[in-house]
């Protein structure tokens, strides 16, 4: 799988299906982007690993040129899919995500290596490793708890998560807010729930506030953590229909069905190699 | 058919029931809702009007003793469905709800009379009247032109109307932030669709809002007008899908699709009596 | 809870309504549906136990005179939502909707008593017991295979469910057509997820069959085992979109999501009273 | 706007992307599709005019071949999209596809030269006149009327229909069965919207069908006109909930919302050459 961000021109994509060609690769899946306000350009491209005589790593090698002559120097990965990504999942009180996860992980729907589960409950430690999973307790204080306990708890977190260095690092209702730091040192790599279509309903308790503003639709959205909360790059949305009849805690139960489904394709995107982050927004390439 | 709304209390819905079956009343549709934060209850019954020796006014004067009984003297509404309901639509530049709408009335689908169409264009005359609707032109400047010019506008505007007297006043894309007096005097009458899911995206050119954020679904909103902006009970909502492909000027193409349906279905359920307010919130009998 | 049908006539929504306000009985939820083209009427209506002086059972007894004036002598039911409904699930070796439903038990979202696992593949046991369940291994035979070894299977199977007596018998992809004399004993009781949208795609690899024919979406129906192969009434109903770059594979795949929600909405409708049958058609009181 | 198909092999993206790039043409759209079953290869390119020296006809010579090299000899077109196609609209009783279909025509949102609407009502011409179209009535028996009108009403309409030698054929309801000779001279250019789900409900009155099998969830199909009745290549599809309030006539009212959707969006994307059949099935380049 090669994707690819670079400056639009004349012959990019002649270029780039010329090299892949010349080695003989056949390329089963292409998709392109041309984006008409940036003047940017995106591609991501499959190749079947058997039209190659050779392995994913000669395959970046000889392309590096090709990458360099359009300018994409940084912007472009080569990856296999043959090699599982592995996933950390930090969790807290609600786990219908985390359920959810187990479930495809173990049906072998989603091809990752669960790397491990770490909750701020220890009561989820046995349905993890009944999934094979190591779980990690960190306790993390109440809200209003003291400050010290809760970077104790963040540093201890991001020690065990720096220890899998894992491709994704996903908070499947996690509950807590990321610190700045720690959010550039997982940057594109920390996926994040959150219960309503964003940009409506930022913050604690969305369910309550889209219950008290009358919607008719409540969502569920799956993005990039980065330091502005709930402000990062979305990478999938959706909605399901509400009416009078539900209440905010209808809405809390309801809405888990779309947030288990909104995080699920995220992630699965993520890990394809299908998203692409440019500025503040993606290109997902499903 | 019969809408009201009261407190709720034990044998609320026996009363009402049994008031009607007294009368001989076939109920052909009943619907309830009981608000368990509020402590509301709110309904909306279809009695077969050949069940009834007698007319909606009669039916109406028998009811009232019950409706006081139970607390509703104000808020409840007896009305002839065989009785058509006047209409009128206000329309700017961008014309596809004004044309859905016209073709739903020339085709009988939407039962309404059409009083008028008033336009700040007066190209949109030849079709209005093509389907047999009565059409006036007011001028409104462009923004940022005379103060005096736009209240003028406004004045005509609200006389037109009020010749009318209609049941609902459509600002089917109107593009004119009507002032708070008039707001007022169309209180649950006027019916706007805003281009967006709010309350994400209030304002001006939303699409361009969406677009700037990244997000992965669009929507459109229909809502009662009041004095604050896109903020009035919302009546009914939908979105659709987009992704990275869409520019903001496609988003407003393909916005128009959901515009259309959300404002027909939202105009439809208030012509039949399916939408009580309750505070900013709406109780919709679908 | 209090579910009815009957046939519909001038006044049988105030004998109900008002038998219920007799013995004090708060209505906090009403539904009604009166068919036009049957004549029959049916209702679902949840009574707050508190406002009650007594339990489920003498509402049932005080409620029996009603039911047989307006002539609902079989067809009504009284049942307390605080008896927590018992469920048995049957798999196979697709374990998606399983994985999907023991999270929902698990996290309490689904508020039922599970009953039994019985699966004709010993490696789910595990599982199962991880979430608290009994599991049977029952052996059936592959397709083809001797007919004696299947119909000692579907003894066994018979065996098994008719001693845990349960309120759904959920099968949850069980992949086994299931012989007429246990369709009959399971009538109203057996919830079956077929992976397309009927009646589209009846029997065997429906995916493929959707893929053969090129639709541009893909769906999975919930409903009532009935001896005729895929034809019983439905209780729900749902799609997702695919398009030409789908194949059938992908489909099975992405397929699963909406199994999973479609099944897990109709079984909550089935224990929450939510769903009469009426013929071949269902009425479900969302 | 260049599209294609083709066996599909080493190097085919490279080759067309290479002949593109020789000739300075900027790439401002590309999809490709490639088909793992079939070993068929589809692609759609959209070129900047601006970007090439000379115009549509001249880009068809120089890339003749190309095609021929890679074995695309009959199936691949070049098409200026300044060039407005021509659509000739077929229309019966059922007004509200011709009614949405005008307006998107004249607000400019189907960039189209609609050459004529033909009809079996009368009725019709003032509001297609209304709307700058040819109107021709054409009046087809009854069902059951004499074999030889319809014979003669057929003739009629191919005689009108050749006048034009339109891009697009579109059935908007027309509720007439196409004679086999009429689907073979109107290939690729016939489009039909089916009130149902397609494969279900194939016929006369599918509305009825779906209420009579009590489906959760009803449709719509625009698909290409073949011989065979509604089993033509499917372009697009989609649905609408029901529930079991909805009589038939109800379904056939709401239905409308989904049979002008499915139809625009079809249409449009036959018209922007995004649709390529295969077989029975459709690429859809969206």
């Amino acid at each position: 799988m090669l994707t690819l961000g670079c400056r639009d021109e004349v012959g990019v994509v002649a270029r780039i299906a010329g090299a892949i060609g010349e080695m003989g690769g056949w390329i089963a899946e292409a998709a392109y982007h041309s984006d008409p306000e940036t003047g940017w350009f995106f591609t991501r491209q499959v190749v079947r690993a058997s039209s190659l005589p050779f392995g994913a790593a000669e395959l970046r090698r000889r392309f590096a040129p090709v990458a360099r002559q359009i300018g994409a120097d940084a912007g472009w990965t080569v990856t296999d899919s043959a090699d599982r990504k592995s996933v950390v999942l930090l969790v807290s009180r609600e786990t219908h995500c985390l359920h959810d996860l187990l479930g495809r992980f173990s049906s072998g729907e989603l091809p990752v290596r669960l790397a491990a589960v770490i909750g701020n409950h220890a009561s989820l430690g046995p349905v993890a490793r009944a999934h094979g999973a190591e779980f990690h307790h960190v306790a993390f204080p109440a809200a209003g708890g003291p400050r010290q306990d809760k970077d104790r708890a963040f540093a201890e977190l991001r020690a065990l998560v720096a220890d899998h260095d894992p491709d994704a690092i996903v908070l499947a209702r996690f509950m807590q807010i990321i610190p700045p730091e720690l959010c550039a040192e997982w940057e594109g790599r920390a996926i994040n729930i959150h219960h309503s279509f964003l940009p409506s309903f930022i913050g604690a308790l969305p369910y309550h506030q889209a219950h008290a503003r009358g919607v008719k639709l409540i969502g569920a959205t799956c993005h990039y953590v980065t330091e502005h909360l709930d402000a990062g790059p979305i990478i999938e949305q959706d909605v399901i229909r509400v009416d009078h009849s539900d209440t905010a805690p209808e809405m809390v139960r309801r809405g888990r069905d779309i947030e288990r489904l909104v995080l699920a394709r995220g992630l699965r995107w993520h890990l394809e190699d299908r998203v692409l982050v440019h500025g503040n927004r993606t290109v997902v390439f499903r």
